[in-house]
């Protein structure tokens, strides 16, 4: 056997492995969709079993010596460059993801997974009964553990870099400060602007009666239109609407209908289907592979964001597709203009949930959270004072004052599951789906005509040929540079808002 | 440690290793159950890949040298008797996995995998074209292997035998052909008995429209008052109805509806309640175990045939459930009288398609695959000469004979998958509900009257008690001994049909 043969040999046994890994990771999110959508009761105990062994089956194999021996096969006399270009991507992420597996202790897993499980029934019971003080001592617990966590990981300077970087490969506090406290003034300044509106619009309409059976038909017929695939994907009903996927042909997206609430369904659908046709997006060529998923948690919002408030949240888009929905809800609708319709759907103020935010004031909650995560995980904030904290930010960059801890620090479940360093990823897909339409609009000089018509190909081409096929072969800032010729920035966004912010309030 | 302690320290790791196989394995029919019931056409590659993967994991826990070495400790040194009885039935039955796993070599797994995979594909072009001679080089490559799993399992006189005892375990050819001639030959002299009927009935009448929804309603209604318990079960619909369980508390029935065939959706999901009852039933300390399933497939149809036939197609139930079933299809039913309804949904007479048959002809439809079966098996017979086989047992037992191999020697999968031993399942189950039945009829005076006032608390609590809550602990000749006090026989099953061909036709 020749080196090249050799080198290859040692590559496909290591990828033998990871596509059983591949394999477990899909059976386990089949059983967590069913979980979220069909599963009956009764069945919680077992499933969790279930659960709880595919992912230790996954950590054993994922810190097995095996692997480990053909990792260091391929490294060690340089023979990656033996590897085509995917290859080499492949074994970089195969390697990122034992190291990240071989790095926790086994106890600590264990730890992590007990602790977490329990802050999930006392963080519920906190914000049932709105009293953080339920949720207190577990919620220290689980700072104490992630810090940990960045421990274990490892970091340059800030302790919560290392749990940003789960997310958001590459990314660090550091660099989203500058940019988010550029977001937060551009925030402010145009929520003035808003207030200072000649033209104020009101979204009351949205809360009447609208059939559910009719809001999901029409919310699935408006995602086929777009571009999201039927034969490799479906759609189902639950409590919180996700996307998931069992791989790149069997891609799952969820919604929840409120009869009083227009938007939730049909919004929150299109967003999913953006994630959703990220997934199926991806160069086949990597199924069952670690590269068969998004990069990161921040350009796969960008995907979900840019078809729920750019496309979804446009005037173009509902000069299209407002007739539709007006002879489905004719009682409701038919005063209505699709002019009217597109400025109710974009009513910008301040309020207190953050899944219930506008595009503009969203910003402001994930900027809220990311500062005070920061905090807790460098020691500068103890957990006792999260509520004043959260407070008094509120009401320095909302100006409103939550009237409770359950509409105040008790609002997201992302805490109580470990979930620190996620939030970042929010904005961090709205900052890059504007920059990402910047570029797109140069490349698609009828961009606008195509959406008022109703034609997304070229579109969703767009984001195929530059994003989705590349799934985790590219990292974040890759991808990013690659597109738009400069790192990460506010920009981009700011500008795309106050656009729509005249074209809605002036 | 003393040796106590030590045999249940062992067990306790056999146990362990046995409860990841059983989570596995649970994780594979939710992945199945998927697959029948919600899965996107685009998933089947990646999907067959999960399943494989798993299979493939299961297969080599249970070959472990770990396994056999625990196994080997418990064995060797006499320990088994400091165990309690589950833990007794438990290693029983995890020995018993192992050693069907070891005695089949890895190739021949995959060499079975691959031919009857490759055989589903040729069976469903034969039976499109109705043409016996595309299916029958696969069919051919399928009796060889079944004749070298056979031989692989082991057998003491009859290769058949290690087939069948693969779904029937303890169960002989032997034992079950005088069975089967006699309750042949009863069946032809009730045939008779029909044919010189004074007053005969027609199932024309099901035959017409009925609404869909309300078909589904009605039957997930009727199958919650009978028992099935919807906290930890759930109905969904698929092609070809099944039961599936992912733990004691997790039972997922499937259902299809015809709008031109009242009989398919009821029937078929009493049926199927039937079997998960029985999953439903077991005692939860066997959660996890191997002891969590039904002890045989002829016990599982004794179930879902007992609350098809015996209670569903019982004048009692009708008298109880036909108000309802008349106030939702009351342009269809309004002329029909509870005593009529229960007639026509009890029409027996010989025809071509087993799953469509009646009652007392079905059993014909088993007796001439066992036979063709063992012919085959035992080199009595030659492929090729199926069809003609077929076609004069067809003439001989049931008076018609198919006019293609679509509706003759093509019609069922089984063979495709190398599903032979499994027919006999059907008719045993048969005989068992009508062995039990006898017993409850003196356990329980007031049988009738309860099914009548539509109370099955005591009834399915006496399945309960007798049969479910044992799981695979015990085998289903130890039960049907405890329960009967006799070994299997086709005397109770002709005694109850002869009776309801009085009722129906005199």
């Amino acid at each position: 056997m020749n080196s090249s043969t050799q080198t290859l040999d040692t590559f496909n046994r290591l990828l033998q492995t990871a596509k059983t890994v591949s394999d477990l990771s899909s059976a386990s999110a089949v059983l967590g969709w069913d979980q979220e959508t069909y599963m009956p009761d009764g069945a919680a105990e077992e499933r969790a079993e279930q659960l709880s062994t595919l992912q230790a089956l996954i950590h054993q194999m994922m810190t097995s010596d095996e692997i480990g021996t053909l990792i260091d096969q391929l490294g060690s006399n340089g023979s990656e460059g033996e590897l085509e270009e995917w290859q080499r991507a492949t074994l970089r992420e195969i390697i990122r993801n034992r190291e990240q597996a071989v790095k926790l202790p086994e106890a600590f897993v264990r730890e992590m997974s007990k602790v977490t499980s329990l802050a999930q029934q006392s963080w519920k019971r906190g914000r049932m009964a709105a009293d953080f003080s339920i949720f207190r001592d577990d919620l220290a617990r689980i700072i104490d553990i992630k810090r940990r966590h960045a421990d274990y990981i490892g970091f340059a300077e800030n302790p919560y870099d290392a749990l940003i970087d789960l997310y958001e490969p590459g990314m660090t506090a550091a660099q989203l400060r500058p940019v988010f406290d550029r977001l937060k003034a551009g925030t402010v300044r145009l929520l003035d602007k808003i207030n200072a509106s000649p033209n104020p619009v009101s979204d009351d309409i949205l809360f009447t009666q609208f059939g559910a059976e009719k809001q999901v038909a029409f919310a699935k017929d408006t995602i086929k239109q777009i571009g999201f695939n039927f034969t490799d994907g479906r759609v189902d009903l639950s409590a919180h609407p996700f996307c998931t996927s069992f791989g790149i042909r069997d891609v799952r997206l969820t919604t929840r209908v409120y009869e009083d609430d227009l938007r939730s369904c049909l919004f929150g659908l299109i967003h999913e289907a953006g994630h959703g046709m990220y997934e199926q997006g991806i160069d086949r060529q990597y199924t069952r592979t670690p590269l068969a998923e998004g990069t990161s948690m921040g350009i796969h919002e960008s995907q979900s964001l840019f078809w729920e408030n750019m496309i979804g949240r446009s005037p173009e888009f509902w000069r299209w597709a407002y007739p539709a929905l007006q002879s489905t809800f004719p009682d409701r609708l038919s005063s209505i203009s699709a002019e009217e319709f597109f400025r109710i759907v974009n009513v910008m103020k301040p309020s207190m949930i953050r899944v219930e935010a506008d595009e503009l004031t969203y910003n402001l909650h994930i900027i809220l959270r990311f500062e005070i995560e920061d905090d807790l995980i460098n020691g500068r904030l103890e957990v006792d004072h999260i509520p004043e904290v959260w407070n008094a930010k509120m009401e320095e960059y909302l100006g409103i004052v939550p009237a409770n801890d359950a509409e105040g620090c008790l609002q997201d479940v992302h805490w109580s599951f470990g979930g620190q360093g996620y939030f970042p990823s929010y904005s961090l897909g709205k900052l890059y789906a504007a920059m990402f339409q910047r570029v797109m609009l140069k490349d698609i000089p009828d961009y606008y005509g195509q959406i008022e018509r109703g034609e997304f190909g070229e579109i969703l081409g767009w984001l195929r040929t530059h994003i989705h096929r590349w799934g985790k072969a590219k990292s974040p800032s890759e991808l990013t540079m690659e597109i738009c010729g400069e790192p990460l920035s506010e920009s981009a966004f700011l500008e795309y808002i106050e656009g729509k912010i005249d074209r809605v309030y002036y």
